[in-house]
């Protein structure tokens, strides 16, 4: 059985024409916008076109697809709400295979007993926090977080949902129990360069790498750049680049080739080009897959900048902003997608997934399982993110694959 | 003979109470600020009562002193301006320890032929650009410049000037000329670290040290920070910090000991904790006593970028915003002094001004010298400058003697 590419490829540049914004080319469907309603309203209308029942719950998630929902369902979803500027591929890739995926079964008259619902979740990307809506259905949302959410302007959450004729608290209603669930597919763009530089086809996701962000402070001594000879510096700078130097050894020593540390942020202080900085404030974020390899990995982190400041003469202080464990996937679930990779032949690689998705609610509460297409370039979040049509193809026969072989497990 | 240290130091506290703000304990005397104004009209008024002439002349440079300017004049001074929160002794020091050597050499009823003044000179911190009165003396103005100089508000030198009842263009007319000159003498504070912590005297300024600025950037790729591995990278953060790495062995190759480099300003694009730095901007101010140094050490500079940025795939630009050469003091005036500091037995080093300084434009038309006294911590620009009294006692001592030495020459 075979998807139907060019109906998928249709209905996503279809939907990729919401928010969309000539001059930059990107699309603007954050959460709650206007775009964003706009896009869930045409999710219902081509959903309800091809003959499945549709719905929104309180969170704003549209679910769409045929059977009772009191039985152990098989959910495929993504989202299709996007940054601002973003591309057409995040997210709403999965939402519409998810309806290609439905379509094709019904092509092929596949008649099974198992409900077959999709979800387009709301808010994944961040606006108000990201993933709003797969913490709804995982029910792991409280009401003081949802009063009191608010995006970068200062809008808060229940007044966006409210101006959308949505009632934020009714997000709390939107909640599944495990047994409502057999388990949850997605399928997604990798948003790295891994697949496309080693020229596989799919990528296999065993779980979601787990994150910690610090905040670190180096002060030493704001000196003239002209009247202080370089040995008698307490230069903040010069102690975080020799942080940065250090950062290959500390993979090399405690962490494995899934690690990541990264410095995205700098200021130094006062920030004048012709004074010594007597501060440096920077940021680090560190991933793994392994809890224990990321314990390793932030204590010679740690180790490595006490040192760095003694020898300095620096302060080295930090703050962990975050800690977020790794969310393995289902081991069933990844298991049964690579088993039907296989069966088609295709090229894939079992990997982790560096960025947050929908997927990592969902585990909490069923097997869930995430299935990745190649990205041109590893860009997304960015109007030039892309992937080839065989990639997309190819991802979407491995998720109507995968759901058949859930609805036989 | 040896000057009235009690009256230098009222001289510098009566002084220091202008602009002074008691909520960060520093002094606000701006160029051509009201504090700056009523500063230079009690200059005036203190040299007169002391039974000097005094004029402002068109820049408002104050001048104190007796004798006739057409003559060979014996000059010293320094700026009695201040940076912002500035303290008591950077420029002050030197304009109250010149009368402080005319009413010594009064005291001691020391009769002279040649004409001894006084200047202290505006403008010279940077508010519209620093040095402006000594560049008026040394006739390095021109009227474009006068008339589009500003500050950081966007407020006109002209109209600075001009809400103080000067008329800028005047400054134009402020130009001394080679043959009235025997000599400028100035006394300062170090500003840096190198005299306290070696536990010395006097320092013997044989130059300012010539500097460049680079503003560099490094342009690599934004990336995810979660997705992209750290093999399939081009951090730009990571080329600025294996430059870092670099500076020591640029120097030791090819520096002196008198050689700085210093990465003052760093700004990471797009600056976000999760993504991986796709573009480094920043500073590189270069230092050293000779031209050829700086030369051998901006081609290093420029050679380990560009071998950073092949390994790193990054593209690296520079601009060289500015490239002033190293301005030596008279070894003539040098010798003088330094032969006046072994007299006294103080202890003493011969060492560069990493700072820029009036010495650098009035050398440009006479012998120009240039003494140093300890700055407690290296400190200076900040509330905290502070110089021993035993110091000051010192500096003045030699400048009395310096200006003696002058004169007989």
């Amino acid at each position: 059985m075979e998807i139907n590419c060019e109906r998928l490829k249709e209905n996503l540049i279809e939907l990729s024409k919401i928010g969309y914004n000539e001059d930059d080319r990107g699309i603007y469907r954050t959460g709650f916008s206007d775009a964003d309603m706009e896009a869930r309203r045409w999710l219902q209308q081509k959903a309800k076109s091809a003959g499945y029942d549709t719905f929104m719950d309180g969170a704003g998630n549209v679910f769409f697809g045929r059977g009772d929902r009191t039985e152990p369902t098989v959910l495929m979803g993504s989202h299709i709400d996007t940054v601002p500027a973003g591309g057409m591929f995040d997210g709403a890739l999965g939402v519409m295979a998810a309806l290609e995926v439905m379509q094709t079964l019904d092509d092929n008259g596949c008649s099974h007993e198992t409900p077959i619902w999709a979800v387009a979740t709301a808010e994944e990307e961040g606006r108000f926090g990201g993933m709003f809506g797969a913490q709804a259905i995982a029910g792991k949302l409280n009401p003081d977080w949802v009063l009191s959410a608010h995006d970068a302007d200062n809008v808060y959450l229940k007044d966006a949902m409210a101006a959308q004729g949505l009632e934020a608290m009714d997000a709390l209603d939107a909640a599944w129990r495990p047994e409502q669930l057999k388990g949850y597919l997605e399928l997604h763009i990798e948003q790295g360069p891994v697949l496309i530089q080693e020229n596989l086809q799919i990528g296999v996701v065993d779980g979601i790498s787990g994150v910690f962000k610090w905040i670190v402070h180096l002060k030493g001594k704001a000196d003239h750049a002209g009247t202080a000879p370089m040995h008698m510096r307490s230069d903040a700078f010069m102690g975080l680049a020799d942080f940065a130097h250090e950062i290959d050894r500390i993979i090399a020593e405690n962490g494995t080739d899934k690690t990541r540390i990264t410095v995205g942020k700098v200021e130094l202080k006062p920030g004048n080009p012709h004074t010594v900085p007597g501060e440096a404030v920077f940021t680090i974020v560190g991933r793994d897959m392994e809890e224990s390899v990321m314990e390793e990995v932030a204590s010679a982190c740690r180790k490595a900048l006490s040192a760095i400041a003694r020898r300095h003469r620096l302060m080295f202080e930090y703050e962990q902003t975050s800690w977020l464990g790794p969310k393995p996937c289902s081991s069933k679930v990844t298991d049964l997608i690579e088993k039907q990779v296989k069966k088609r032949g295709y090229s894939y690689l079992r990997m982790p997934s560096g960025a947050g998705h929908d997927t990592q609610f969902m585990s909490e509460i069923t097997d869930a399982g995430l299935i990745f297409i190649p990205s041109v370039n590893g860009v997304s979040h960015a109007p030039d993110e892309w992937s080839h049509w065989h990639d997309v193809e190819a991802g979407t026969n491995i998720l109507l694959d995968a759901v058949q072989a859930l609805i036989k497990n």
